[in-house]
């Protein structure tokens, strides 16, 4: 089903993840500064063997227009910290009360709650710091608006605004709407930050970035129905999840409202849709066409 | 005791408070937008009658270099949003476990715990839209720095990481190393980037940046020191919060260690201090040497 046999997507995952954890490791604050409690939570929650689906798709939005890894390390990172913030804050009791993420326990469980809050708030502001330090590399035009389109992408116009209709669809009725919302704010607003904001630090073109804010579109609510879907047919061990606790929490998801096999070939469907969108980036764009891939065929 | 009998204190807060307040209205998001209930929290507990000292700050900081309020508002805004984010977090049970702020119930008690988490959450972001917003006023050089200075005076290694170690120290022996670390992170780290920011952002040079970092640290320190004495001292009607909690919680502060007249006489020693760093500004900085009297003087 690949689209290219002469890709090699296992290893150009393995190489940009390690450069990845690599500054990662070099970005996060040491745990023998103070506040060391603090630290140590941002680094157990952040260095947890993570996809690092985000920071990858920065890197390859760049390398799609003609850019390299190095000049959007920075902003790669910002968003990894972004998402590990969020699942810090999802996590909490007040929130959806997960004691378990990657097979660990959940930030709150280990460190406590008041920690928890405080990691997930620090590492917020981490994520800015390092968009800021991107300027190094860059210029600050292009970092600018890289920064509009994260903080975006983040709040309420994002990913927390996706957060909050969830949590408030919760044991009410299913509705394509709503679960569009979820999916689009939730979820895909991230994925299309970060995939357009390696486009944008690499010098794109504006057709370039129309392009990719689709692709990012498209790949982003195909990877939430994939997570859906592995909430009702994953294997635990792989996901390092628990298994239908959306449907015990009455959770609007797609599965619940079409059925696990029409949600499959909506996922299908948008990857190809997301693909079409690279033909005119050519062989530049074989890492973002794997990706889609395997955004929807993973198994955790 | 105020340096100058020709300026008009009450008259130049009313008109930038104004001005602030007309801005946060018009960049917070409608009630009548999805989320609603986040946006009400956001509206609840930003526009409820704060000082706005931050805002104000970075004006007079654009002012004392020459710039315009209008130059700097949506990162004067930027810093109300990140401080009244700071409160919502700070109140939640987990953390400080406030119920009044201000006179009002605070965002938990009025919202819920996650409503309020999430609020918090979604005020942090905006903040960063501001300021990449204000781009269309400066150049975006400019812009990066403010970035850069309003991030790290957020995060571990400012306000997020001072609240971590005031928790930590509840209850515990106090030390003098230990106040001035709170002191400095919590509460001085964003009074100096409020200052800088407006300074950079209209252009200041490098002397001009420096001196205001200084006047920002010694204010920064003498409104946290003022702080704690009005939690010993002040009027619960004219604070809009209760008294002796710090002391009751076996809270880490000046007057515990000091005593409280040590502690008034050390505010009053920081904040002349900080007004001789003025010297060079001229008749341009007569609002911070206004505001700097202000600080430790006030009863709320």
């Amino acid at each position: 089903m690949n689209a290219s046999l002469s890709f090699d997507l296992n290893q150009y995952l393995c190489e940009r993840v390690r450069l990845i954890d690599n500054a990662l490791e070099r970005y996060l604050p040491g745990e023998d500064v103070r506040p060391q409690s603090l630290h140590r939570a941002m680094r157990y929650s952040t260095m947890s063997g993570g996809k690092r689906l985000r920071p990858v798709l920065v890197i390859a939005g760049a390398e799609a227009v003609g850019g390299e890894a190095e000049m959007v390390l920075p902003t790669a990172c910002a968003v990894e910290l972004i998402h590990t913030f969020s699942l810090i804050h999802d996590d909490l009791p007040a929130i959806d009360n997960d004691t378990l993420r990657r097979g660990r326990p959940t930030c709150h469980v280990q460190f406590g709650e008041a920690v928890a809050i405080l990691a997930g708030d620090a590492l917020f502001a981490s994520a800015f710091e390092l968009i800021a330090r991107n300027a190094d590399a860059v210029p600050a035009e292009r970092v600018v608006q890289v920064l509009k389109l994260v903080a975006e992408a983040s709040g309420t116009r994002g990913m927390v605004g996706g957060q909050m209709v969830d949590i408030e669809s919760e044991g009410k009725e299913a509705d394509a709407d709503i679960v569009e919302y979820i999916h689009r704010h939730k979820t895909a607003a991230l994925i299309r930050a970060s995939v357009v904001s390696g486009a944008i630090l690499a010098g794109a073109e504006q057709w370039q970035v129309d392009a990719l804010s689709r692709y990012g579109e498209l790949t982003g609510l195909a990877f939430q129905i994939a997570d859906d879907l592995l909430n009702v047919t994953g294997d635990p061990r792989k996901t390092g999840k628990a298994v239908g606790t959306d449907a015990a929490r009455g959770k609007v998801t797609y599965p619940a409202l079409f059925g696990v096999e029409a949600s499959r070939q909506r996922a299908h469907q948008l990857v190809q849709e997301a693909i079409a969108t690279l033909h005119p980036f050519g062989e530049n764009a074989e890492p973002l066409r794997a990706i889609a891939y395997l955004m929807v065929e993973r198994e955790g």
